[in-house]
């Protein structure tokens, strides 16, 4: 048997998420089903990350166990013929048997669109939050540093989480605003469930001033979900990189 | 009776094109049905541009004429509520009721997007012409002063156009790449129908070395389509802007 690891760029707004369910259609089943298809045996594959409905990746990456004979480089072709044009395979590799998609993952970069005009969008409805009154990016920057290192969690995450520790390492979180749209990045060793949406979501609250420019560090400090805005819109996510230590 | 001229963006992928027709559904049409149902009377609008389907628009421009009292400033959040989410109207303002939104441009700028990489995007399938194979750019890049100036055009139109004349001037014509996608602009006083796609299907030609580079000289010198690559497809353009003199 060899394990492919395969990096996967998906629109997720059709979707009901990542994960295979009872109720919608999953990226996961749409993938299972087009290698199952491929090798005539039922596949499963394990993703990265379990993104919600309506977000979206640049690069999840999910990796499954085959003794086909298709090189391993060749994937990414034969899959992308039978998939739907909102899901796509961008790269694939043979990897060591024990590395684990989502366990293996050293790190993560998400990626938050907020579209900030006082009209919708119509090109961008589906890729960004739409935040009509202006927002003070001043104070949304000076928010951002206490994100960055090693804290427990536990406040940023939405009931439902599985986590068995809520300690996560931050290295980057950064906005920049280009024209209407601001973007912001994070990266990290991992997140809890809905916490790139519910940092922000507080981003928003902030710039809006309707939570303090200190309340992430309220948020460690106190553990207290209520010190943290609402979770932001699943459209303005995208999961942009999972990287694994030794791997390209 | 007061003239309204509105900014416009729409994701064409829905839609059979601009304007209102028999077979298919247009932007003209719900535009002009949203208009009517506000001011309980039925209203044509005008377009500046007549985009095909699958075209996209961020700042398409269109009059209509009314006795309303809604101020000119309010009808974008009138329409955008009535609207469907793929077809906003940015901005609206009164303007002379001599100004016509398609004759009295001065200018137009679109946009079409390659995306280039081995394997098709997900998330830009609606958006970018798909090209496998890498692009000389350097080519393009040498391909593009020649389209500078006033020149007769007429090598450059499509079957069915009914333009008078099909001298125009070019006042901007620029290539970017950003990371898989290559972004090429042009500015000028007025368009052939399918110019842009039909420049664009060109400048592609010529990056993967089956077109010369001074295509465009000699289609320009020559009148023969022939000397100019296929048009484009519809998906990769968007209409960024109309401008009229004296106008903001």
């Amino acid at each position: 048997m060899k394990r492919i690891l395969l990096t996967i760029e998906y629109e997720g707004t059709a979707y009901a998420g990542w994960q295979r369910q009872i109720n919608g259609l999953a990226v996961q089943q749409v993938l299972e089903e087009a290698i199952s298809r491929t090798v005539h045996a039922p596949i499963t594959v394990t993703g990265a990350s379990r993104t919600d409905a309506g977000v979206h990746a640049l690069g999840q990456r999910a990796h499954f166990d085959t003794d086909s004979g298709i090189p391993p480089e060749k994937w990414p072709y034969v899959l992308n013929t039978s998939l739907p044009p909102d899901v796509k395979v961008n790269h694939a590799c043979r990897v060591d048997g024990r590395l684990h998609a989502r366990f293996s993952a050293s790190s993560k970069q998400y990626e938050y669109r907020i579209f900030n005009r006082r009209q919708p969008s119509a090109l961008r409805r589906n890729f960004c939050a739409f935040v009509p009154l202006p927002l003070n990016l001043d104070n949304m920057q000076e928010a951002l540093p206490a994100l960055l290192g090693r804290h427990d969690f536990a406040a940023f995450e939405a009931a439902g989480g599985t986590a068995k520790t809520t300690v996560r390492s931050i290295t980057e979180a950064r906005l920049d605003q280009a024209e209407d749209e601001i973007v912001f990045r994070i990266t990290g060793d991992a997140f809890l469930y809905n916490m790139v949406r519910i940092i922000a979501g507080t981003l928003i609250a902030i710039g809006q001033g309707r939570k303090p420019v200190d309340s992430f560090a309220r948020a460690i400090n106190s553990g207290n979900r209520l010190d943290l805005g609402i979770t932001a819109p699943a459209q303005g996510l995208t999961l942009l990189r999972v990287d694994y230590e030794g791997l390209l």
